[in-house]
């Protein structure tokens, strides 16, 4: 069966329906008149007129609803699967529901926002996008649609996590702005937009914005909150904000008269505070809540400066009593009926963890008992600690405070969304694993471009079974029908795929580092490439960027600058304004002139930056003003204050000529000069894959250069011989490896001879340049033993290994079944390795805290396989995620083994005497978002296998580096490029 | 008697006289001119006219002159006190000498240089600078000169050292480019001008240019060299060309038909060489030299690289017995009338020292006897291993090749004479006191503006009675004298104080730090005022130079310009840019956008450094033109290649509002962020002399910023309590010192806060500015214990004490009566102490390098006398010139001991597995021009007593520092400036 849904289609609404669900279903007859076009209105059953049967959409909520009674006892519903259940709607296509119906869909919810949830469904399938209203973007407009009960029947489950939302945070000043210039406030006009973004993302749990706006006053007054009431959704205040009380109430009614007392400070003004606190239940008690206990100091500072850790928890011990018998007397004798969280956000988690394990844990305190407890993330989307040991028998569960958006340490992030989905999933699967399944909250700062990872967290709070760690690699997929639910209607499928790739890219660039934290010193600016490549892909970015909006339709250009344009080239731009900086301080160094060049592209970007911010605030009549005005260069401490923007340094030209020849992928240089030195060497050919490389030849003083290589290799080949530059010129140069095998050579030599003018204003100079370069090729590397242990074994270059973590050889399963899986894409290069199930530990910790003997030959094991010319000592550098141990022990250990070899097990973490949250590693770590674990291995000539062992859990291993002792590795920041594999 | 000379004065030459005398007597008839006018023939006794009797200079050499054994017979002179002695002359005035002569002066020359240097000194009794023709300083035009008997009879001293000269050296770009551009080359007209400079400066001895030019083949072919010999002046070549042979010589004649071979190799080509060598020494024989023995490489490179140094030595042994061989056949038989040289010059040293004492010394070797050995000073004016031990016993005596020009490390300095002459009186009186006494040459470079110091080196080396280390402090009257030298004529004597103090505080600026190390870096952009004293420096050298220039009489211009304003104001210059460059970078750290200002001043710094070498090269006609050209700017290895010029900084201004307050004399700086700390702290004011210091508030973005000061302390005044600035404001904060006595405070504490715009391009922007400042005040430092000890006893400062060297309180002789004397100025800073006499040793050290116990308690000493306010441990710096070990042991050791405490002795050298000479520390502190030896003491709270007991000789400490465990001394490149004293 089918149904054509069209201009003349109603909505159906039965006399009892909720304001909510009607109000929604306003929006849905918006939806379908901007798909159809025509008037949808929203009627009764007997507003039907008796003409020609329409279609319609009739909804309502099962327990209150004659119409849907009827239609179920018509046998047209079944309502069976959502009776009793939480936020579950049943769609269906029936004939002739109602008189002057000639063909209907039925959303029948099991509760209101089961029946929203139902509504929003309708939209969905009509081609709507749940960002339309609130980043601008219309559906693909078209005469009717018709819809087969094939897509359309179905019934929902219940949502996997209760309480599934977001944060509004760090509102200044982009939200801040924003909602100021587009509602006047943070009022219930601007909570409408929120609302609904949140409903049609399938959320239902918001905690507002709160640095100087109070959500129930605002409203004005209640008027947000009654609207939140209305539309279902449940409200709470931020971790730091108990009793239903914004944040900044309390100095705005704080006073030498006034009830509340003049001092947020429950030792010395407990009744002004009790009363302030009861005063705000008594207030938020007619909505739905989640109310947050505990206490901190005003602006989420801690609570009591400089005292012991005791004095904080008997304080906290008493405010929750407090708390408790407040809400018992205010909202409900049995708290087991009013919704309650604790959020162990910063320091606060330091409280529930007795130094002394024999000492009581605050999480014991009865008067948590049924109170959810929210974990954190790092601040930067990596869990912190999960729920083991005792804690699990904690009443009330557990739920998760994540970040997309931070104004903390290690780093501020507030500008452009830079959370990468795969993260989400290995992150919060992992939270789920471990039974945080209560309430999801993610900061998404002022929500504007973090919507695309909000709709992926939120999918996996909605939908546990489908996103979560039993469909590893879910979200290429994912954002397959992402982009095809904003943007289907508006571009083909290779524009489609074209902006997939823009938000992959862009991805990528954030996951190796985000915009604050990047700098000038960042990548090397030469070594492996990397710089180069960045740059490469910024340009690739600005190119298909430019490319999509000349051919993006104007209806969803907003939502296309807000979603896709706007982050990539903001984020490109940045990049670029920093690798060049970093190219301007080297070739500064280095004393080219055509620093300076380098120097005005730097001030090109920034002057790009501000363009590319005001188009953003300009697009679709101003839609997002204020959304990009949070800083994002240059962070020096956590936050933007004292920041520094990328720099440019003018060079003065050598005063005499001067030749500087540079070769690929190497900070050398040489100037030919007889009294310093006029060799250089490079290794770039040791790289058997390298075929050919750049050799440039630039400009250190005003003085052109006229330039000839004279050879004396006959396995090199040059792309030019001779040449003139006064800025500078690139060279390929092309190696021929069939004649240098058969030369039987490993070194090849040729020099470059700078003729320069032969006079500095009109006086002799009686030098010239003569530039050596000594070519290195190792000697060719397919050994024997590498013959012996076959093809795909990774092959040392020059004492360097590098092995991306995906590319294992083989794995073995834990005594329990455990397993390696692969992760990809995933961190900052290829992919990762991390073990499933996530609380597989072979750590032997107890819950306790003391740990037993390892047996690490039982957990599960990835095996790398690679040869090294020279055996001995090598450094192994294991990239992984920087996530956090999953205790408060600040234990994260791995095991290595060589060749079977006796297993090492190492901790990860470098200092145990303090918390691993706010120490030196996390926030370095945080910043390059990567652990480097180094440690000695001794390795055979020869064919090696190196494993990795899995010990303790939410550990994820991106590469593996070995470095012979006494090499150098160029510094770098992703790593050197992936070794060759023997063929 | 006096002797009136005017237009009508003439010489009377003896017919026996020769041809060089007559070539200066044409010098002094021309300087005559210059300074009465008139024409003043070289004439014959018998071209005397008949007519009135007029004034003559009659000159001859005792002993080949007729008229002098005519005069002497006649009783008008007395030629005793000059026969047989070396370079005398006796000068008289006389009446009625001759027939048509009234009064003359008689020159009474003991040979021809004695001859030729009484000439010239007719020239100085006039008036005429030694420098008249080479600097262009023409002398004072007068009707007439009236010299008395009192100022003219004398009879000269033989000169102290017998060779006395210099080496025209580093010939390109300034010599090679000046005398192509004057001369066509270093041709016998050139030589001329040279010849001239050197006689006139007292010297007889010179080693030509050679880098590319061959004094024998251009004169053209021996002309230069038979000038010489005709001048008197003494011929050789440098430290690595033996027999005579230009160094590029070989290049040109060596070929495979060569009769010479073609491979500069003693072992592979002895006849080639040998036949080279003995052609060299035939072609120069009939010339006065001394000739250079020993072999090189080319280009003054090591001669067997790789080789062994017992390869080395062998060779050298061989070569000697060739050399003297070829002597013997083409010389003399008899090689004691054979001056002869070699020079121990770089790695050549250690040739001489055999590592093993007991095997046989190179200077033992018989084929040196009689042989002059050349010992070397350190590139930088300390002399190295002096003769001590058995070296003393070597037959052939010792000389000096020293440097006041370098090509070669630690760094070159080509460009600007840069060698103070305080270092040269101690340095070279030293070398005396040990023995160097037969050979000083000095490598000077292109010459020019290195004639003040070579001048006090050769008027040393003529009259070490005079200037010798009998004499400490002569330096600064010898300067006086050089002024109204060259001066006098024409600028009054406050204008030439104004030179004397130009050039006084260009050397001092250049003792610090060379033109060529001195960088961005060098200087503390702020500690201590000392890159602010610097630029001040500047500003008085700029101006006080362009004032007197707008005074200077035309014919003195070249060498005014020459002499003082290039020196000073290129020096000057220089120095600003890297200051300017140091507060760029400082400031774009702070991100002040007033380091965009900065960064434009340098570059009008560096345009300005082309504008005066152009001056140079451009004034006087041209005199000077290519004497400027040496590179001089940011070298980075001991020579200009690959040197950088001072970079520019351009910042970006911050996209928010900021205020950017710092504290006079710290680095630190405040934004005023409630996020990242708004608190500052200085302790300015904790020295008891600070009244006043300035505070800078400053922008860090586009937006001006309103500022107001909000005090809460009443002993602290402010020049202003608001303003508003859109770059900085300095504001001056005046501490009442008796009102915060009384006060009882040592904190005072204020706020400036920032009100900045309260928008960003129409968004709102909530925050302002805070930058609360706490000014520490140290207790009153007048403690009861000092007191006790008097008046000018030095203070702490929050735990530093530093104290100038010659603010000792008192010293101490040692057993030998050998005693500490006071150098001032000398060094860095004030002055110095060193002990003479100057071969003082305490050391133990023996004649075979074993050391024996030292006898400390011997040794003299110097006392200082100071009070911390805290005892316990101090590190004790102790500053001191960089000097050298005087032998080649590498030990120059120092005793320290407080309040009668035991005298611990230690070595100043900081490693003793290889030689001192080319070791980092030698570097270092040849960049530096300080050692800084650290050690630590124990003091007592209260006053304090510390001695320096000389152990080892030829090391001046300059002063001491002392900073109490726990205190970080701020970095700064001079110190901290000297502490208080009491009252």
């Amino acid at each position: 069966m089918h149904i054509v849904v069209d201009s003349s289609t109603v909505l159906v609404r039965d006399a009892s329906a909720w304001l909510g669900t009607d109000r929604v279903a306003g929006w849905v007859a918006d939806d379908i008149a901007a798909v159809v076009g025509g008037n949808h209105p929203v009627i009764a059953p007997e507003q039907l007129g008796p003409g020609r049967p329409t279609t319609a959409v009739i909804y309502g909520t099962v327990g209150r609803s004659g119409l849907l009674d009827e239609l179920n006892g018509n046998g047209l519903i079944d309502v069976a699967g959502v009776v009793d259940k939480r936020e579950v709607y049943a769609l269906k296509i029936v004939d002739n529901p109602l008189p002057g119906v000639g063909r209907a869909i039925v959303v029948a919810g099991s509760d209101k926002r089961g029946t929203i949830y139902g509504l929003l469904k309708v939209s969905e399938l009509l081609g709507v996008s749940p960002l339309r209203n609130w980043s601008g973007i219309e559906p693909r407009r078209r005469k009717s649609v018709m819809l087969d009960s094939s897509g359309v029947d179905m019934v929902s489950h219940e949502p996997s996590v209760k309480y599934r939302g977001f944060f509004i945070n760090d509102e200044y000043p982009a939200f801040g702005n924003w909602c100021r210039i587009h509602f006047g406030g943070a009022n219930a006009r601007c909570y409408e937009r929120v609302f609904e973004l949140l409903l049609r993302l399938k959320g239902n749990y918001l905690w507002p914005a709160m640095w100087i706006d109070n959500f129930s006053l605002d409203g004005p007054g209640l008027a947000s909150a009654e609207l939140a009431d209305e539309l279902g959704v449940v409200m709470s205040t931020s971790h730091h904000e108990p009793c239903m009380r914004a944040g900044e109430e309390y100095g705005l009614m704080r006073g030498p008269d006034s009830p509340y007392g003049d001092a947020w400070d429950f030792n010395a003004n407990p009744e002004g505070i009790t009363r302030f606190w009861r005063d705000g239940l008594e207030r938020n008690k007619p909505f739905e809540n989640v109310i947050t206990m505990g206490m901190r100091g005003e602006r989420d500072t801690a609570i009591m400066q400089g005292a012991s850790k005791a004095e904080n928890i008997a304080l906290l011990r008493n405010v929750l009593k407090v708390q408790n018998q407040l809400m018992r007397e205010e909202i409900d004798s049995d708290l087991n009926r009013v919704p309650r969280q604790i959020v162990l956000f910063n320091e606060v988690e330091s409280f529930f963890f007795p130094d002394d394990p024999s000492e009581p844990s605050l999480l014991d305190d009865p008067e948590l008992d049924g109170v959810t407890v929210m974990l954190s993330d790092n601040n930067l989307g990596y869990t912190r600690t999960l729920p083991t040991g005792p804690m699990l028998a904690h009443r009330g569960g557990f739920g998760m405070y994540y970040h997309m958006d931070m104004h903390g340490g290690p780093t501020s992030y507030e500008w452009i969304g830079s959370t990468s989905l795969p993260r989400v999933w290995d992150q919060m699967s992992c939270a789920w694993d471990f039974g945080v399944r209560d309430i999801w909250v993610v900061n998404v700062g002022d929500i504007a471009t973090n919507e695309l990872s909000l709709a992926y967290f939120l999918d996996m709070a909605y939908d546990i079974e489908r996103y979560g760690s039993a469909h590893p690699n879910n979200t290429d997929a994912w954002l397959d029908r992402w982009v095809a639910q904003q943007f289907g209607g508006a571009f083909d499928e290779r524009d489609q795929s074209s902006i997939r790739e823009v938000i992959v890219r862009t991805m990528l660039m954030l996951e190796r580092r985000k915009h604050e934290t990047m700098g000038e010193d960042t990548y090397h600016p030469v070594h492996y490439g990397e710089a180069q490549q960045l740059l490469d892909d910024v340009e690739w970015l600005e190119r298909t960027c430019a490319d999509l909006r000349s051919r993006c339709p104007e209806d969803v250009l907003g939502g296309f600058v807000e979603l896709v344009y706007y982050p990539a080239c903001a984020t490109a731009n940045l990049m670029a304004a920093w690798i060049l900086a970093g190219r301007n301080k080297l070739y500064a160094k280095q004393n080219r002139v055509d620093a300076n060049a380098i120097a005005d592209q730097i001030k090109e970007r920034l002057d790009l930056d501000r363009d590319i911010v005001h188009d953003f605030h300009t697009v679709a009549q101003g839609r997002f003003d204020g959304f990009g005005l949070s800083e994002h260069f240059g962070f020096r401490s956590w936050c933007a204050d004292n920041n520094v923007l990328p720099q440019r340094r003018y060079i003065e030209p050598a005063r005499l000529p001067r030749m500087i020849v540079s070769f690929g992928g190497s900070e050398d240089y040489n100037i030919g000069s007889r009294w310093i030195g006029d060799c250089m060497t490079t290794n770039v050919f040791d790289d058997p894959r390298v075929t050919s490389a750049v050799m440039t030849i630039a400009c250190g003083s005003e003085e052109p250069i006229d330039y000839a290589i004279e050879s004396e290799c006959n396995w090199l080949a040059f792309s030019r011989f001779q040449g003139a530059t006064a800025s500078h010129d690139d060279i390929r140069v092309t190696i021929d490896r069939e004649t240098q095998r058969r030369s039987g050579q490993t070194e090849g030599h040729f020099t470059v001879v700078g003729f320069m003018a032969e006079s500095e204003g009109g006086y002799a100079v009686p030098e010239k340049s003569h530039a050596r370069v000594h070519v290195t090729v190792q000697a060719d590397p397919y050994l024997p033993e590498i013959d012996e242990v076959g093809a795909g074994t990774f092959l040392d270059v020059d004492g360097i290994v590098a092995i991306e973590a995906t590319h294992w050889a083989e794995t073995g399963r834990g005594s329990d079944g455990s397993c390696f899986i692969t992760m990809k894409p995933y961190g900052r290069t290829d992919g990762a390795v991390k073990v499933l199930p996530s609380r597989t530990d072979f750590s032997g910790l107890q819950p306790d805290g003391t740990l037993v003997p390892v047996d690490a030959a039982a957990a599960p094991w990835v095996e790398y396989r690679f040869a090294v010319r020279e055996g001995g000592e090598y450094v192994l550098r294991l990239v992984m995620s920087p996530s956090m141990p999953t205790t408060n022990d600040a234990i994260a250990m791995i095991g290595v083994s060589v060749n079977d070899g006796p297993i090492v097990v190492e901790d990860t973490v470098e200092d145990h005497s303090q918390a691993f949250y706010g120490c030196d590693q996390y926030n370095r770590e945080g910043h390059d978002n990567a652990r480097i674990h180094e440690t000695c291995v001794n390795l055979k000539s020869g064919a090696n296998r190196l494993r990795f062992h899995h010990i303790s859990p939410n550990i994820a291993l991106e590469r593996i580096e070995l470095v012979r002792e006494g090499v150098e590795l160029p510094t770098s920041y992703l790593g050197p490029i992936e070794s060759p594999r023997s063929r």
